[in-house]
C-alpha cells in the first residue's frame, strides 16, 4: 500500500509498504483524510525516535472486522493509545495510562498516514452522519482540548488565559470559550490574533495582562519562555494546565509553586464523543482551522507546509489523486 | 524585653529589645511558648533575607487589645499571614495570598521569639482548655499538614507516600492516617522509622516500593533528590503535593507531567481550627514530637539543637529560667 515511512529522521513516500497485518479484535481501516499534528512534526525532527507510519489523527471507514463484522463499513475515529488491559493502571480504568501502552503513529504502532491502519475494536467510535470527514478529523486534538475540562472545573467566573495560539491553542480556546469564562488568547503574532477575532476570541500579546491576573492559565507552547509567562499571569492558589510537552527539562523555581499553592496539571488525550457531539451539534468552528489539503503522494510537501511558522492543520487527503 | 535578633544570618539574644507598637486592631500577646521550624533555622542560614525576631510557632496569653478588650486574658494561637485586606487576592477571601502580606516572625513582621509579639485580632484563634500550651504550640504546622487535605481529596483506598520524615512529615503522616489510606512514609534513618512505628505507620526507606506505585505522594523534604523520589513512586494521573519550599531553582522534566497527567499541588499554610479539634479529641499524638525545652536566654543553644540532624520539635518555653 501506499504511504509515509519515518525512519532515521527521513520522512519518505512508499507505494509498497506493507499492509496491516491484524491481529485479534483488532480492525482493518481505511483512511480517509489525516491530519499533520505537532507530535509528527517533532518526531520527524528526532524528538521522538520513531520507526515507521506516523500519524494519529484520522477519519476513516472500517474495511474489516474480522471479530467484529457489525463494525465493517462504518465511519470511524479512533483513540490512540493501543493498551494491554492487564497492567495496574488498565485494571484501574487508566486504560490511556497503560504501562505496556503502544501509541497509534507515536510509540511502536504504524500510524494513519498511509491507505490503511488497524486499530483495535475497542478504540474505534463511530463518527454521526451529521459530521463530515473535514471535522471528524479534529477529533483528537478536540477531545485533548476538551481533557482539561475533564481535569479542571473552569467557572464561568473565571478569567482563563491560554498561552500559545498555535492549531491546539486555538482549539482549546474553542473548548473554553463555551464555560463562558472571561477568556483571553496570548498570541505572539498578529496573524492567529485575526482569526481568533473573528472566532469572537479576545486575544493579546501577553505583556499588556497584570501579573498574577488569572485564574487559570493553559501553557500550550511547550517552551521554557511559555512557562514562565504563564507562572507570571497566574494567581495565587491557581491553576496552570500544561498541554504541551517540553523539549528536555526547564528549570522550575518549586518554592514559588509551594508558596503560591499552585495547581499544575498535566494535560494529554481526551474522550471522542464528546468532542463528536460539539462537532454535530456546531458549537466548535473548525473550518478556519484548516490550512490546506494534500494527496497521500505529496506528504512529505504536506509536511513541509505544516512545519512552517504559523500554519495551521495541513490535511492529506487519501481520496485525492486517485 | 528579651528576645532572639537576627541580622546579617547573626543569630542573637537581646535583654533589651523594643516591646511592639501596637496599630489599629492590634493585640499584644505574652508568649507562652514558641516552637522552632525548619523555616526559622533556613534564615539563619540566609535562605531568606529577614531582619528582626524570628519565629511563628506559639501560644500566648493577649496581654492588651486596646480595641477589642474581649480578647484580654485569651489563650490565643495566631495565623501568621498579616493581611492588607485591599488587594484582589484578599478581596476575593484569600488573605493567606495577600499580595501587600507580611508574615509572622519571616517576612517584614517581627515574630515569637521573645516576651512579647503583635498579631491583629483577625489572626487570633482562642485555645480551647483542654489543649495544653504544649499542644497548642504545634497548632501552626499541624494546621499547614491538614492544609493538604483542603486541597485534596485523599480516599480511603488511596496508596500514600509522605517523603520525609523530619518534624512536619510525622505531622503529615498523623493526619492522613486518619483518612484510613494506605499510608507509608518514606525515611532515610532509622529512628524516625521507629517512632513512627510507635505511632503505628508504617515507614520504608523508599527502595522496596514499586515504581509508580502511589495514588499520592506529599513531598516534605523540599530537596532535588527527594522531588525525584516523588515522581518515581507517583503513579500515572497521580497526585503529587509539594509540602516543602525548595533551595533555588529544580530541574524538571515538564513533558513526563504532561505525558503521565500528573497532578502538582503547591500546599501551604493550613485552618487553625480543625488542627485545634483534633488535639482536643486526642487524635493526634503530638508528645513524641518534642525533642527538647529551652528557656529564651538558651535560645541559641535551643537553634544549635534543632538545627542537628534528625532533631525533632525543639519549643522555647518563656516561663523556664523565670
Amino acid at each position: 500500500m501506499k504511504g509515509l515511512w519515518l525512519e532515521n529522521k527521513q520522512l519518505t513516500f512508499g507505494s509498497d509498504l506493507p499492509e496491516p497485518s491484524l491481529e485479534q479484535d483488532d480492525t482493518l481501516i481505511k483512511v480517509s483524510l489525516a491530519g499533520i499534528c505537532s507530535t509528527d512534526l517533532e518526531m520527524v525532527k528526532g524528538y521522538y525516535p520513531f520507526t515507521g507510519i506516523p500519524g494519529h489523527e484520522f477519519v476513516g471507514v472500517v474495511e474489516s472486522a474480522p471479530g467484529n463484522p457489525i463494525w465493517e463499513g462504518k465511519r470511524v475515529v479512533g483513540t490512540i493509545s493501543i493498551w494491554c488491559g492487564q497492567c495496574q493502571p488498565c485494571r484501574e480504568g487508566r486504560t490511556g495510562h497503560c504501562g505496556n501502552r503502544r501509541t497509534l503513529g507515536i510509540q511502536n504502532y504504524n500510524g494513519v498516514f498511509a491507505e490503511f491502519t488497524k486499530l483495535p475494536v475497542s478504540n474505534l467510535v463511530e463518527v454521526p452522519e451529521s459530521v463530515p470527514d473535514e471535522m471528524a478529523v479534529f477529533t483528537e486534538p478536540l477531545a485533548a482540548a476538551l481533557q482539561i475540562l475533564e481535569q479542571v472545573q473552569i467557572k464561568p467566573s473565571d478569567r482563563v488565559y491560554v498561552v500559545g495560539a498555535g492549531r491546539l491553542g486555538i482549539l482549546i480556546a474553542q473548548v473554553l470559550k463555551l464555560t463562558g469564562c472571561d477568556l483571553t488568547v496570548v498570541v505572539r503574532r498578529p496573524e492567529p490574533a485575526e482569526l481568533l477575532r473573528k472566532m469572537g476570541i479576545r486575544s493579546s500579546f501577553g505583556k499588556e495582562l497584570g501579573d498574577k491576573s488569572a485564574d487559570v492559565v493553559v501553557e500550550v507552547t511547550g517552551s521554557a519562555e511559555g512557562f514562565a509567562t504563564s507562572r507570571r499571569l497566574l494567581r495565587s492558589a491557581g491553576t496552570l494546565v500544561l498541554k504541551s510537552t517540553f523539549a528536555g527539562e526547564v528549570s522550575v523555581n518549586l518554592s514559588s509553586l509551594v508558596v503560591d499553592e499552585i495547581h499544575l496539571i498535566g494535560s494529554r488525550c481526551g474522550p471522542f464523543e464528546p468532542a463528536l457531539r460539539l462537532m454535530a451539534s456546531g458549537q466548535v468552528d473548525l473550518q478556519p482551522l484548516i490550512q490546506a489539503n494534500y494527496s497521500l503522494e505529496d506528504g512529505l510537501q504536506a509536511f513541509e507546509e505544516a512545519a512552517k511558522p504559523g500554519r495551521l492543520k495541513v490535511l492529506i487527503d487519501m481520496g485525492l489523486k486517485r
